[in-house]
Formats: structure tokens, sequence, C-alpha cells
């Protein structure tokens, strides 16, 4: 397999679309020398942004946790998360009422800065649901799977709302070698096992990559899809939905799809990268 | 649409299955005057039997939640469940090693009863699985969802052995308004973020009923499946799987499917009852 | 079931978008008295937009049609068609080669007009395909359907390309109680049999309002989403796709969604619409 | 990976099922050498059948076309079809009417001979549908696709009735790089698009295995599920049906699974052959 250089492809663009998890960052913390590559893109003028499903936090704490990290380019306002999509479709659609939300407090608390009205699931009396004007997906901390998903089912069973899946991944991974079911995956389980359809945000949807394309625009009014790259390390979120989008993708080696399969991959699924890396990082040589 | 009396149906048969919940029994307890059902088919010298997607306990437990509801002529020969056809599978298939399972004490019990060594799924060390050569899911009880269902998919992800779901319900009704997720409802989402193939007992299944088919001709070895008429509540398991095996099959109006929308379901789902009942009772007049 | 009159929710926006099948027009020809409907808008002041999976013809012949029935308001630039999408995606994403297509000479007219080659798939010779650079469904008709789309399976296994299906429809209404399979239909299959991953463009998919907001806002560049109604008969694509984009739905009922099924459709799928009207008629009274 | 010899693996069963396409022939006719498989068996008197998805000919055509390829060892008696279970399910439960079948007048041919009247899709006639008992889906061949297609569909919209897919395969090769759409795909796509669920026959379904054990059993009274061993190349249909049904599983890598991919897709599916041989030929040294 032909991998190129990721420098020698990012010059390439005016703008670029990172993933975080397997991109930018691993279960150990960030994937090694990455400043290189974000020192690379300053010096050439290139602007950057992390687009990511992730709805566990607002922005200000995802960039929070770069800055823990040692990177501190990534501010609050490039980051664009599934999270802020859920967020922006909450303001526009639920007027009056409350969303009940399934997560932690912290995922709650920007839905809530938008002067919306929340009630954790656990707090949740299925006596006295009226008020419920919709059901958010929010993370798989913060709650007890048990009997928490039981009452989202039995919320959906006897209240036609809304319901919205701020986050699509089926699972994260935790270590080495094991993962952790996602939010994305537990509200699969309950929309199957209710029925009904609910509202996803987040990579590969088209949605999440034009939420992602107005804010590059703000800071380039003239940015053209075309001078956008998107790089991700899965063929199933990143790359297909930057193929449909229009934009142009990379593929690199460093998480979700290894070296060795990455060819068969992309053969037997028919989703195709326009370059193929072996890690986001700038290489000096 | 057009009911029909339950004597008039049942007294052309040989021999009824029928399923458990929604038809014989209800959250509540029985379904009133059921017993008449039984004294009718006694009387006419009809076999019957329960056949139902129940792995959480063993036949003898099953026999006894009848007994406890004053019903005495459900012995445990007379049930066929779907975790007897996982017990069968087990037996049949894992030679030495020990089977990992996802439920309470109870279901795993009669697995042991056969001889397997057993491994509750919270007793489960992710760094000792060497000797694991199967996992079962038996029950949505006996373990914590959140922590448990994650070292499931741990397990699989760093152990390919066979798994084995030994109930293909989504979820089951706990009072009037609501359900809670079964354990087929759990295993599938295990399931698709494992992306392994799992092996399923219970109806629809045509091993199901084959089952249920032999046990009865133990009773009556002249008995052909024409002779059989499969009694449930739900189209997609029990009609769809009745049809498929080649028994005849009566859809009651007492449980999953209510009698203002059975016709139209019938209409959209294809899947079409020889007969309709308001219930499995047998009413005087 | 709460109906309203069509007048009374269409006077509160500022745009309207109309699906085009069951909405507008029926397999008989326009819904009667539709045009008082775009009279009505017209004297309000608001715009007016069709917004449809069809991409069988450019937006030229779509318009072309409306004229042909006695309609000369729907010109041209008023039309947005999933077509047109796969159109501009065609534009950015192939540099050279040539598109195959499934589908009338006519429905490849507007790929070529962009400076595309194309080769239609019963011209297609497997033997010759190093210069196919993409793969495109396009319409269900000028083509046979059993050689050419087992040509279509051998050009994907034996070429990697990408495949965009241009209209994510499964089935038209051809006569009363008549339908016919769609290209979408058609193309789920070729998909599922290929086990490769397929791009569809058209509603409920949110590129397709993107496209239809862009192009509305050329008229009102201030234009917000909420003051924006998608009108449609069909709950799974224009008013799912209507409402995770952010603007209000009003679901119609001369198509589609029958009045005797509207109820129990939309409380068994979730898919809740903001309004529901009888018809997209304006009546007076 | 760890190959067996053929005759290492089959001398430890009583009875064989061998797929047919992929393990005993393929697009260009017998596997070489296979007869050396059938002498060895037989001077072994291990018993052997071939159970197949093929619903396309009734067991005499397949008998004869072996024959036809000089092995004349696999008669009649010994080919379990899909079209056997379709055919006696259409026995059991369709009394008066007129099946409806979509496929080659050869394909209905058996079905005609248990004494049902037939009818060929092309030669239906929508608006006399009355006398139309159930639709069996047999062979891709025999009828236009277009349109024929359609009118199943339409049939179904207007008539509810059972339907029966006599064969699961999605594809079947014609050439070294070539496949054909099977009958399966086709039903899948008008099941999709008609909402309806239909009945399937053939592997992993256990209905096959089970009928194709009954006629074993004729053959050997004393047959037990432990001493079948099931033949195949297909992980998804021969493997995971053969360990469900509880006989024990080969893997042969001359058909479907090739032998680079054997390890990779047994990992990532989880369906786990008892062993892996490179093919059903008896090798010498």
């Amino acid at each position: 397999m032909n991998t190129l250089k990721f420098q020698d492809v990012a010059i390439k663009y005016k703008t670029i679309f990172f993933d975080a998890f397997g991109v930018l960052k691993n279960h150990k913390g960030m994937i090694e020398d990455i400043q290189k590559t974000f020192d690379f893109l300053d010096a050439n003028g290139i602007n950057y942004y992390v687009v990511t499903n992730d709805s566990s936090r607002g922005p200000e704490e995802l960039a929070a946790s770069y800055v823990k990290r040692g990177i501190y380019c990534i501010t609050a306002d490039k980051i664009i998360s599934s999270g802020m999509l859920a967020h922006e479709w909450l303001a526009i659609k639920v007027q009056g009422g409350r969303v009940a939300y399934i997560g932690t407090k912290s995922s709650a608390h920007y839905i809530e800065k938008a002067g919306l009205k929340t009630k954790a699931i656990r707090d949740l009396d299925l006596n006295d649901i009226d008020e419920i004007a919709a059901l958010v997906f929010l993370d798989d901390e913060g709650f007890h799977w048990d009997e928490d998903l039981n009452k989202a089912l039995n919320l959906l069973r006897n209240r036609n709302i809304p319901v919205i899946v701020a986050n699509t991944d089926k699972h994260y991974p935790v270590s080495k070698h094991d993962v952790s079911i996602a939010i994305g995956g537990l509200a699969d389980m309950v929309e199957r096992v209710s029925g009904k359809h609910f509202i996803r945000f987040g990579k590969p949807d088209a949605q999440m990559f034009m939420f992602a394309f107005k804010r590059a625009k703000e800071d380039n009014s003239e940015l053209h899809r075309r001078e956008i790259l998107m790089v991700g390390d899965t063929l199933e979120t990143d790359i297909i939905g930057g193929n449909k989008f229009g934009v142009d993708t990379a593929l690199v080696l460093t998480g979700n799809t290894i070296p060795e399969m990455a060819e068969i991959r992309i053969k037997s699924s028919g989703i195709i990268p326009d370059y193929i890396c072996e890690s986001a990082v700038v290489t000096e040589d």
C-alpha cells in the first residue's frame, strides 16, 4: 500500500478538519509529536479544526482537555462537536417544556446555558412526564444503564416526543485492547426496542460537515469545499462522510483502521479515501 | 374483523402449543378462566405444551410458577423453553472449558446440572479468559448492565468463541404501560457493537418448533404437523414461526397485538394467522 | 385527529418547501386546485420551492412537465432535485475519466452538460472499465434490469469506485393501486449484494435540505431556518428530514400517508410533524 | 493458518453433508479429483449428502447434472435442496388455489407434481388474482426482472398471501470474476419495498439441516448429530448454520472464502468452523 507523508498532502489545502480520537490522540494521550503538525499548519497559513463525535462536554471543556495535555492551539472556537449540533437543534425546535437527557450533569450543562430546562433521566419520575418535550442521548456515563435505559424506553412509550442522539459512535477505546459501548450504541438499542425513529447528529452525517464548513468560512469567507481536507482514522464515519460532503479525505492508520487491514477494508467497503498516510504527524527527513 | 371462539378452533387439533406471556398469563398473573381451557383440552384428549422464549429459569422452576398461581396441569414436561435449546446446544458443542453467562445464578443452574462449568460475567476476570469456551445470554437480571455488558464485549474482542442468545425477545411487560428491555435486546446491542454473529434460540426460529414437535411426538408418536395449532399473541414470533414450520396458527388479542391494530398489522406485515380469537379462554354460552 | 387549513399554517412562514409527488401532483396529474395555493403564496409574498427526490430529469425538463399541466409558476429555478446534488457531487469529486450511469439518456443529459463524459450501463463493456471513475444510479428506466444490474454489480466487483444513488425512493405510484420499484430500491439491492457503501442523495438526508436552503437564501438572504415550512406526504423522508434539519414540517394526507393511518403511524414511528393538513390546497369558506 | 487433510477430518464422522457450489463444483465444473473423496467415503462406510440452496430444479434434475459431469454416486435421494423444503411447505400449507411463482417452468415443475396448480408471474394478470394463494421465489431466470418483479410487488400490495423464498443466496458465480444476482437477492428487494415478511428456506436456517438430518436418519436410524460433519465454503450459511444445528463443521477454501482471507473473516465474524481444509478432495501422500 502506498502511503504519503502527511505534510505532502496537507500542503495542498487551505483548511484541515481533524477527527480527534485515533488521529490527534489515543487512549494514552496525545499522539506523539502532533504539535509539529500544528506548527507546520500555522507556518503555512493553513487553518485547522477538530470535528468530533463527542457530546459528553461543551467546546470549552474539550479545549481545556487539550491544554491539560500541553496543546494550546486547539481553542474552543476550533472545535466542532456533534454535541453542538444537538444543542443548536434543541434551541431551534424545542420551545418550552423540559429536555430529558441521558448522560452526565456536565454533558447537559451547555444545553442549560442556552436557556433550556433539563431533567436527568435518573431524576425523572415516569408519573410526571407531561412537561418533557424531547429526549437527548449525550453520554454513556452519569446514569444507571439498567434502570435508566428502561426508564427512557417507557418515557417514549408513554409520550411521543423527538429523540436526539448527539453522538453516533458505537464504542470508544479505553485501553490498548478494550473498548466501552458508547452512547450511540445504547441509543441504537433503545431505538430498536421502541420502534421509534431517532434523530442522529455526528459524522458521517452531512449536517456535521456543513456545520464545520460554516464555521471554517467565518475564518476564510472565500473557502471552497475543494480546499478542505478531512483527516480521519475511520472509513465509515470520517472518510465516507467527507467524501459525500464533497471534501477530500485522508485516512490515517493510528486508530480504528490498522495498517494490515487498510487495503482490504477499502476494497471490501468501497469507501475510498483520496490519500492514505501513516499518521497525521509531520515527519522530518 | 371476524374472530372465532377458541374452543371451535382448538377442537380441530390433536396438540396445542401455547405461548406463555400474553396468552396464558400477563403482568397481573394468569389470564382469568384459563383453567377452563385446560379442562376443555383434557376432556377432549388434546395434548398441550407451553412453548416459550424464556431462558431465565429451568422447566421445573417455570412449572413451579404455574403451581404458585393455582395451575397444576402445566408440569415441567409440558414446557419447552428457548433456554432448553441453549442448554442442549452447549451440551453437544462445548466439550471442556467453562461457559461464561449473563444472567442470574438461577438461569445458569440447569446448565451446571448438565455437567458444564460456568462463570458469571460479573465474576469474570478479563485477564483470565483462556478457559472460557462460550458466552451465553440468559437473563436481563443478575448483573450490572454497565460494567458487565462492556466486559462481555471485551471478552469477545479478545477471545473468538461462540455466543448463544437463549431468548430472542426484545422486551417484556412489567405493568399495564411499562416494559423492560429483555436479554434479546441487550444481546442485539453487543452483537452489533462487536460485529460478531451470535446464535439465537427461540421463536420464530424453526429449531424451537422442531424441539417442541419432537417432545409432542413422545406423547403421540403418530402426530403430524398438520394436527398442531400454535397459539400466540405476537405476529413476529409465534405466528410467523408457526406458519414457517408448517403448523396452523391462531392469533389471540390478549397480549402484544391489541384488537384495534390486529387487522392493520396483519395486512401491513403479511404475517397471516390461520385464525384470530379474542383470547385462548374457552367461553360458555 | 386535528387538521388545520393549509393557509392558516402557510401564512406563518416566509418560505415553503413542497414535496412534489403526493403533495402537488399524483398519478392522475396535478392535485385539483393547487394553483390556488400558489396564488395565495404569491399574494402574501411567500416564496416556494419544489424539493423532490427525482433524478430522472434535469430541472428544466421537470419545470416543463409542470407547464404541460397548466402550472406556470414552477420554473426551473424553483426546483431542487436530488439529481442536482448528484450532479454537483460528480462535478466536484470526479476529475477525468467517465461516469457510468444507470437510467435513461435524458437522466444523464445534464451530467454531460457539466462537461463530464458518461457511459450508459447497457453500452458498458466489462472488459473495458479502466476509464470508469464512478457509477451513478439515476432512473429505473432506460436499461434492462436483468443484464444491466448484473453488469453494474460486476463493475463494482472488478473496480473500486464511488457509487452515487441520486434518488433514495424505494417505489413510486403508477396508478391508484399500483407502484413501481424505484431506482433507490434497485440500488439498495446492488449495494447489499456487493457489500459496498453507496452515497445517497435525497430526502431525508440533510444535504438535500441544505441545498434547498442555500437556494432559498439567494432569493431572501435574511431567511432563517425557523421561517421555512417543509410540506410533505411521507413521514420517513419529508417530515423526519425537515425536522432534523430544523425547519418546521406539515404532513398532508393526499399521498403516502392516508388519513385513517396518519395518527397511528405518527405514534408508532415517533416522527412528529408540527402540523397536519388534509392537503396543500388553499380552501375557501 | 493450520489446515487439515480432508480425509483426516472426514474419517471421524458417520455422515457428511456437502455444500455443492464452491465445495464439489465451481463455475468450471466439478472440482478436480472430487471423485476420490466419494470413493474414500464409500470405502469407509461413510454416508454423504449434498445440502444445497438450489431451488431452480428438482432433485432428479440436480442429480442428472452430476451424471452429465461424470459423477454417478450423487443420486436424487442424496440431494437435499431448499427447493424441497419450499415444496413440502406448499404441500402442507396451501390447500386449494394456485401458487404464483417467479422462475423457470422447470423450477415449478415439481411443485406441480405435488398436485398444486401454478401460475408463472409473467402469465399473471393483476386483474385476476383472487385465486392466488401464495407466491414463491424459485429462480432468477424465466421472467423479465423489470415488469415481473413490479408485478410481484403489486400482487402483494393487492392480496395478502404468504411468500416463500426457496433460495436464500444473494448471488452465485458465473465465471472466475463475475457473479449474478440470485433469486434470494431479488426477493430481499421485493420484501423491503413491500414491507411484508417473507418465509425463507435454505442454509443457514435450521429447518434445512433438520430436513437433511431426517433424510440421513432414513439411511442410519441410529445417527446422532454429533456424528455429522457439514462441509462448506461459506461462513455465513454452511458454517454458522451447521454450528447452530449442532453438527460439526469444516470450512474449505475452494469457493467463497479464499485462503488469504479465511483467518481474518473467522476472527471478525465470530463464525468458527471446527476444522479448516484446503479442499474437500482426499489427497494422497
